[in-house]
């Protein structure tokens, strides 16, 4: 991984950590803590890792868009901020990587937007989740975009009009994380949950990851006409055939990929 | 507020509370009850209250449509009938106000409606809700439209197909209801909840709260595409302003509007 | 009912119960088996029954695809079989029946997409839920569209990607069950849950299951403008009239169909 000003990047076996690394701005994301976010993750993504875990260093984990930034912009300025931070939305769900946020703090605003977007996530039990754009003067429009499709219609309205922050325990019932375990066992739960999903042909799950975004939120038939094209193609790639060949020859798979 | 047949509303500070008040007849939605609830909702809209809490007089929350009303209707007055329940709900959340149903006893049918298309609901703990068209002869199809949106897949079926009603515990569980409250706390929480949601711009609430229906139940790009130029356009009034200087400058905001 | 080579079906009362019997495949769904789970289907679903089952034999609910009927396709014999496959999920929400999953064992794969696919499911405590592809190289593409419809998101997610096996407490919890019995209880529990979901007009209760999975998925002003003409024309059949006049009668009713 290439030097990040704002982030501490390593690898370690076949998993990327990126780690927000702007504690005394509370991981907040300015333009620049953004481009690095998107070009590491692009990084990351290009390579040959199988996982990629998105932390934060400091007491917070990530809160959001740094108004020092924002105040001043005019609405272009403005729109090209919120551009960028789409665009690392959705590349945390293109890369063929599964992608888990270790949530070891607060994550507010677009910090719990990256959480929501992130495939998978854990949390200490000291994390904390929030909207907070719901008590001030900019509502958390596109924060409340993933979190909607995470979390059901009317929690999402009290997240997003209260303002207010729930605790990991309530994050995890209503589905915004996956685990929620004691702070000292965050990060062993994080390697166990990665270790558990990125098992199998890296070929197979990158397209299953992506096919998995591009179906949901659409009405039951169109996401079938996805899905149905990409198994069937799926189904003669090495991946697939290894996989079948290993189960009727009751043998071990070696993953082509 | 004006003078209405078949509701109380009354104006208590910021809070406007529209109740529903044919208690002999279960709060039913006769076509000159719905006419009122749609005429009080657009007068409370167009006011300068910050919040409208929706509540019921009697034993009953609502028990859906009058029958009363609906028997001798063809086809062409039934679809005028449901076409203004629909325009009620559709209201409800279109105006600029958060609105909080008060359950504190049975919502059957599009009294159940009622509570899904609330942005906010708390519940009584002697609260039920049921789809109950599913073990009669008409089936809930419009109810079924905003409860599918607050609850999983299979629980709307079982809500609609059974007709049976659950109590308040487990709407609070599938995410139908926010807080459920022993019944002589409920103006309590319900004030609680609504101060909670209500604080911070009022026009910047009122673009929020829009903005979420808008963007919900649509693939997340499509949503993205609404809650970026919502988003950035907002950060550019008054109230994105001054919540973004307070912050910076470290005092409290003075909201503009 | 027909006779099929690979399933059990008998008519008890109102109730249809089709059981896979491939116990020594593990009830996996060889292009064989998922015809005759297509055919039987259709004919049930033509039928007088107001209710079906769907079991299986053995200790297995259903695998999910065969692998020995998948691993010599090409592209176009792959994707005529999740066409069929495809086929099948959409003709058990589309009969006029009300169609319960009885889930006694492990359900993985297409066999979980069957109990997602099933309009209630009830289970076992020691059935469990699994989308193995995840773990493997062939990843459960189709099998996901129905889960993710049921969980939230990120249990999608997790399902998925992990290919982990979820228990029955954790199904319910998530949505994905309606019930969880003890085993010798399995039975009991089906019968029961399907006399409540069957009760009322047959005629107004097929419409309704339709019309739910039509409206599922759409914004929700699309959804409204669906349901909303059903209702309406609903309100001029027998059932609805009868269902109507028994209420304001105060008498039993009598349903036509």
């Amino acid at each position: 991984m290439g030097e990040y000003q704002h982030l501490l990047c390593k690898r370690d076996g076949d998993t990327v950590t990126i780690t927000m690394n702007r504690a005394s701005r509370r991981n907040s994301l300015s333009e620049d803590h953004l481009r690095e976010l998107l070009a590491a993750f692009q990084e990351a993504g290009a390579g040959d890792a199988t996982g990629i875990v998105l932390a934060g260093a400091g007491p917070v984990f990530s809160a959001g868009h740094d108004f020092g930034d924002v105040a001043a912009r005019d609405l272009v300025g403005v729109r090209e901020l919120l551009r960028l931070c789409t665009d690392l939305m959705g590349t945390i769900q293109s890369v063929p990587q599964v992608v888990v946020a270790r949530v070891h703090g607060l994550a507010t605003a677009a910090g719990c937007q990256l959480v929501a977007s992130c495939d998978l996530a854990v949390a200490a039990e000291s994390a904390g989740f929030a909207l907070p754009g719901g008590k001030g003067g900019w509502f958390c429009h596109t924060p409340a975009v993933p979190v909607a499709r995470a979390v059901g219609r009317k929690r999402l309205m009290e997240l997003a009009l209260t303002g207010e922050a729930i605790d990991a325990a309530t994050a995890l019932d209503w589905g915004l994380v996956n685990r929620v375990v004691p702070d000292e066992q965050l990060d062993d739960a994080v390697a166990d949950l990665l270790a558990r999903a990125t098992r199998g042909s890296r070929a197979s799950k990158a397209l299953g990851k992506q096919t998995l975004y591009a179906q949901l939120d659409r009405p039951e038939q169109d996401a079938y006409a996805i899905a149905l094209e990409v198994m069937a193609s799926a189904s003669q790639l090495p991946g697939a055939r290894e996989g079948m060949a290993a189960f009727l020859e009751k043998r071990k798979p070696s993953w082509p990929d």
